[in-house]
C-alpha cells in the first residue's frame, strides 16, 4: 500500500519544508481511509483498527516505508502518541470532543511541552510556563518551542507548572481547543527535519484562560502522563523511522547494485558491499529490539529500561543507516533526487527527540547504582 | 549452578594457559554431572537433556558465565559443535564409538580444518591437505593448525581433499581416532585465549592411513557438512560469550559502584556510567539476536544469513563489552585479579573464529547484489 | 575580521539553499577588498598576497569561521581551485582572459567534471562527455551535474574525452566563456550543502563548440591537470570547514557553559563534556595534518598521500565535530537558530566531495601493495 | 640498530610474562652502548646524548620498534621518567647517588604512587599512603601496587601523604634504596601487557624509615613533581608506542601482502586495506600530535593540554592499529608467533596508564567551562 499509493505523493509541490500541507495531508488520508488503513493503533470505537503493540510494530514499519506514509495512515507523531495519551487518561467528554476528530483525521493536535533555554529542555523539571487557578479556570503563561503540529492544529494538549492559591501543585496537562486568544504562533521554525504536518513552532502563551473541566486526568500528574504517553511514543518512532532506514537502504543496495565503478557494480567493492552489510546488521537489531519491547508492553509490563534501551540503539543505528545510505550514493546521496537526503535529515532529528541518547545513556547507568555493593569483585 | 559451583574452580591453578587441565576438567565435569546438567545440548539417548535450541541458548549464556563453565558442563568448542555433526551424520555405528563417549565426557575431540598460510584459513578453499584413496584405505598428509583440543583429545575429524584415483573428488571428513600414528601434535600454540581444554595445537599428518569406514558421511561432502556444523557453532560460541561479557559487566557494575574517585562513587560519572550503558545495549541486542536467529533453528529454517548477522554483531559488541569493562576497572582491570582480563583476550578471538567479520559481511553482501536491478533509484 | 565583518551577513535574506546570491557576494567582496583580504593564495601580479600553503592554511581556517568568509574573500570552491590551475597551466592570453577577472572577484567559473551515472563519478574514468575535433574547434556533447557556481559563472573549464579524427587522446580541459550557446543549465539541484554561490547545476553540453585555442594545457592532458588542481584543492577544503568546524564548536562550548540541566550547567556533564573533549582533540589533528601537508607543498613537494590521508581524516573529524555539536545543543541543533545546523549539512558533503573516504582509503591501501613480500613476517 | 640488533632478542627464553630479566636487560644494554645509543633522553654529563624532546621522538619510536627496545636503549618506562624527574628536582648529591647509575643503566628504578582501591588510583587524591615525621626521619606506612619494575629495582620513589607533628603538609616524594627492611614485594601480578623489566609488583610498606636527606624536592610539592614527571613521561608513552604500532602495521602490511584468499592477496580485499589504510592515517596524525608537542617542550612551554589531548589520541589510535592488525592476520593474529598479539595486550594498557581517556578527556573539558558565558550563541 505504501509503496504503490504513497510513495507517488513524495514528488508533490505541497510537500514543503516544513512538511505537507493539510490539503496533501487531507488527500493522503482519503487513499489510507479507503484502504482501510486509517489509525490503525486506535480502538476501533474511535475508527481505528485496534492493533496491540506488536502489530503496530509491523504495520508502522511498512508506513514509514514512506516519510509520508504516518502522516497518510494518521499514525505520525505528535498525534499518534496523543490519541494513546487521551485513550489512557482523558474522561468520556473529553475523548468525544478531542480523540475522536483526532481518530478520524479530522483535526491534528500538538503536545506543547519543550521550551527554549532556560526552560524544560532534554529535563523537564526545569519547566517555566505556569498555571495559576482563577476560580474555575486556570491562566496559562509561557514559552514554548519545537511545538510539533502547532501551526493548523485543531486542538493542543499543554503542560505547565500549576499554582492553586499559593501552593506549587506540580505540572499539569491541559486541553486547549485551537485556535484560540492567548495561544499564539510566534513563528515556524527552520529544522533539519521536514515531515511533519505543520512543522515545528514557537508558540507564545499569554494568559491563555482554561476552564478546570479541560484538565487532563489530574491535577499535578503532569509527569506521570508523559511517561505513559512517552514509553510507547518513543516505541512508535522507531518503528516509522524503522521503516524510513529501510526505504534509505533498499535505494542504496539498488544503485550499488546498478552503478558501475572501477570495474564493476560497486556493490562488489568491498568498501561499499560492507556498509550495506552493516545496514543489514543494523536494522535487523533494531527490528528485534522493537519487537522485544512492544511484545513487554502487550504483556503489561512499563519496559521503561527496554524502551529507553531501544530508543538508543534504534536510533543510532537507524542514523548509522542514512549516513551509510548517502555514503553509498555519494554524490546522489547528497541531493533531494532520491529521499534518502531527507531520511538522512529527519532521522538525525531522532538521536535528540524523545529524549536525547545521552539522557536514556545517564537513566540507565542510574539503575545500574543500586546493583552495585560495596565488597570488591 | 555456574555461579555457585563452578566459580570456585577459576583460581585453580590447574588452569593453564593452554586451558584447565583433563584432571580438572573430569573433576568439573563430576560436579555438573551430580547437577544433572552435564551435555544439556545432546539427546537423551546419548546422556543429554535434549535441549532444542532456543532452550540451549538460555542454558549456555549461563554456562558462559564461568570460562570454565562450558567445559565443565560439556558444552564447550569444538566438542559439542562435533557432538552436533555426529548426531546430523555419522552412521549408528560411528555415533556408538564416537558420539556416546564424548557425549559423556569420557572422551574429548578436535575439528581439523585450519591450515597455516597458504592453506585453508577464512578462505577454505585453499585447502592443501590431502587424502588418496589406496585400496580400501585414505591416506592422509598435511599440516593443520590452531586445531582446539587436539592435544589430548580421544578423536578427531580431519578435513582433506579427496584424490581418487586422479580424480579430485572434493573435501571429506575422516574420523580418526588418537592417539595413532601419523597425526602428531608438532608444539601447542601459545595464544591470546586460554580457556579451551587441550589448547591449540599445530599437527602434522604423516601418511595417516584411515580406512574408508571411518569417511563421515559422504565423499566431497566435506564443505557441506562443515556448514551443517558451522551455523549451530557459530550460534553456541555467541551464547557462551554473551554469559562471558555479561560476568565482566557484572564485575564491572559492582566495581564502579564501590570505587569512589572525584568524590563519588564512579558510576555516578558519566565518562563510567555511560560505557556501562552501552554495555546493557549490547547485551539487550545480542541476546535477542540469538534467541531470534535460534528460533529459526527450532522452525527448520536454515538461517545461515541471521546467524551471519547475530555472529558479527555478537563477536563485536561482546568484544566491545569486554573492552568497556577493562577500562571501567582501569589499572585492575589490567591484571589477573579479576576474570576480565582473561574474558577480553578470550572473547578478542571470537571476532576471528567461526569466520572473520570480513567474511561475514562480505557474505551478507554478496546476497545483496541479486537484489539490485539497472533500473535508477 | 570575518567574525566582526562577515558574520552579521549570514542573517542576510540574499543567503538562499543554492548559497549566497552574486550581489551579496560582491558586497561582500567590497568588504573584503577594504580590507586588504581579498584573493589571498593568488599572486600579487593577479592581485592576490602570494600567500604560500602553510600561510593560506592559516587564513583559509579564519575564513572558514563563516560559511560565507570563503566566497566574502574569494577564496572558495571551485574558484579557489580553478585560479590555482590556470596560475600552473594557462597560457598568458588565458590567464589575461580569465584568471585576471576571476581573481579580481569580477567573475566567478565552475568546473565541469562530474556527470550523473554512469558517467563519471568517484571513478573518473568512465567520463561519457567526449570533445571532437572539427577543423581548428572542437564540439562538445556530454551531460554535467553536481556543477558547483554554473549558474550566474563567467566561465566553465570542461573536461571531456577527446577525439582527433578517429583516435582517442584521452580527456582535455577547456575554457568555455559563459554564456555560450551549448552550455545550458538543465536545473538547480536541491541539496544537503547551501553555501555555495551558485549552487548545483545541471548542466547540458550540445554541440558546444570551442576553438583549439581554449584548450588549457595540453591536449589529452587533462587527468594530469585534475590531479594538478585536486592536490590542493583538497586541502584548502580542509582549510575551510576546519574553520567552520571551530565555528560549531565554539557555537556548543559557549552553549554548553551557560544551559543549566540536572542541575549544572551541562558542560559538567561528561556526557556533554566529554564530546567537546572529542572536538578539541579533532580540531587539533585536522590542524597539525593541515600544516604538515601545507609544508610538504611548500618544499616542493607532491604530498600526494598525505594529502589524501588529511583529507579522509579531516573530513571525518570535521563531520564528528559538527554531529556532536548537534548533539550537544540538542533540539536547539536541529534547527537553524544557530550556524551549527547548516555546518552540519555543508560539511556532510565533505566525506564525498574531492573523492570519497572510499576512495582515498582505497588509493592509500593500494601503495601499501608493493611493500609486501612474499616472505612470512 | 634496533631492527638489526634487538629484534633478534625477541624470541629469547629470557624474555618472561613479567618483562625480560634483568640478565637478558644487562645484555640488551651491552649492545645499546657498544652502539652509542644508551639513555639518549639523558644529558651527557649523566652518560647520555643529551637529546632535546623532537629528538627524542624520532629515537624513542624507533626504540619502539621493538618491545624490547626501550629496555635495551634505557628509555623505558619508569625509569626514564624517573631520570627526568631526578634531572629537575634533585640535590647534586642525589643526583650523584640515584640518578647516575640510573643513567648509566647500573640500576633500575621504580615510582610508587598507584595503591589498590580505595586509595589513589586515577584520582591521586585518595593517597592511602602516610609518611610522619620522627626526628630527624619519616615513617611511611602503606600499600602500594601496580608498582612497575619494584622488583629488583635498586631505589624507588615512594609517594605518601605527610604530617609534620599533627599537621597534614600533603604529599612528598622520598627516595628509597632497595633492598631495605619496610620495603616488600608482597606480589608480582600477573597482567595485560609484559614488557616491562621486573613486571608489576604489589608493594607493602611497613615501618618504612627514611631520613629527611632523602626527601626528594619539597616536602608537600610531591603532587607538583607528580606533574613535571608526567608530562613528558605521557609523551615518550607515545613515542615508544608509536614504534610498536608501526612494528604491528608493517607485519599486517607484510602479511597482507603474501596471504592469498579468495582468488587475490588480501591486502586487494578493502575490507583489509581500509584497515591498513586507517593504520596509516593513525600512525600520520599520532606523529605529527607527538612532533608538535614536544616542540612545545623545547620552547619552554608547559604543554598539558596539548599532551592530554596527544595522549588520547595517541592511545586510542594505537590500540585500534594493533587492534586491525590483529584482524588482518586472523588466526595468526592471535597467536604468539608475532609480535603483534604481544603489541596488542601491551597498547590495551596505554589507555590505562598515565592517566585514562576518561580524565583526560575530563580535565580538557574542564578547561572550556570558563571559555563559556552566559550569554546565548
Amino acid at each position: 500500500m505504501v509503496a504503490d499509493a504513497i510513495i507517488p505523493f513524495e514528488k508533490d509541490p505541497r510537500r514543503t519544508l516544513h512538511g505537507p500541507t493539510d490539503e496533501l495531508r487531507l488527500e493522503m488520508n482519503g487513499v489510507a481511509r479507503e484502504a482501510g488503513l486509517m489509525s490503525p493503533h486506535v480502538a476501533e470505537k474511535w475508527g481505528g483498527l485496534g492493533l496491540n503493540h506488536q502489530e503496530r510494530a509491523v504495520v508502522f514499519e511498512e508506513a514509514g516505508y514512506s516519510m509520508l506514509g504516518p502522516v497518510a495512515m494518521n499514525l505520525a507523531a505528535p498525534d499518534e502518541g496523543n490519541m494513546h495519551l487521551l485513550a489512557e487518561v482523558a474522561t468520556p467528554e473529553q475523548q468525544e470532543h478531542f480523540l475522536r476528530p483526532l481518530a478520524s483525521g479530522q483535526k491534528r493536535s500538538c503536545f506543547c511541552m519543550t521550551e527554549p533555554a532556560p526552560g524544560a529542555g532534554a529535563d523537564p523539571s526545569s519547566m517555566k510556563t505556569t498555571a495559576v487557578r482563577d476560580g474555575d479556570d486556570f491562566v496559562i503563561n509561557g514559552h514554548k518551542w519545537l511545538i510539533t503540529g502547532a501551526d493548523g492544529a485543531g486542538f493542543a494538549i499543554v503542560m505547565a507548572q500549576t499554582r492553586e492559591g499559593d501552593q506549587d501543585v506540580g505540572a499539569t496537562m491541559f486541553l486547549v481547543d485551537l485556535p484560540t486568544e492567548g495561544f499564539r504562533i510566534h513563528r515556524l521554525i527552520d529544522s533539519m527535519d521536514s515531515s511533519f504536518t505543520g512543522g515545528h513552532a514557537e508558540v507564545h502563551l499569554d494568559n491563555l484562560r482554561i476552564p478546570a473541566g479541560n484538565v487532563l486526568g489530574e491535577i499535578g500528574a503532569g509527569f506521570r502522563y508523559a511517561q505513559v504517553r512517552l514509553v510507547p511514543a518513543r516505541l512508535t518512532h522507531c518503528m516509522r523511522w524503522l521503516g524510513a532506514a529501510r526505504r534509505a537502504h533498499d535505494i542504496a543496495v539498488s544503485y550499488a547494485g546498478s552503478r558501475i565503478a572501477f570495474g564493476q557494480s560497486i556493490v562488489h567493492h568491498e568498501g561499499i558491499g560492507f556498509m550495506l552489510a552493516d545496514n543489514e546488521i543494523d536494522l535487523h537489531t533494531t527490528r528485534l529490539g522493537i519487537q522485544h519491547a512492544t511484545w513487554l508492553l502487550d504483556q503489561g509490563q512499563r519496559g521503561n529500561k527496554e524502551s529507553s534501551m531501544i530508543k538508543v540503539h534504534a536510533s543510532e543505528a537507524i542514523y548509522r543507516i542514512a549516513d551509510r545510505c548517502v555514503q553509498v550514493l555519494g554524490g546522489l546521496g547528497l541531493t533531494a533526487d532520491t529521499e534518502v537526503e531527507r531520511i538522512f535529515k529527519d532521522v538525525r532529528a531522532f538521536r535528540v527527540y524523545d529524549g536525547p541518547s545521552e539522557v536514556h545513556r545517564w537513566s540507565i547507568a542510574r539503575r545500574l547504582a543500586p546493583r552495585s555493593n560495596p565488597s570488591s569483585p
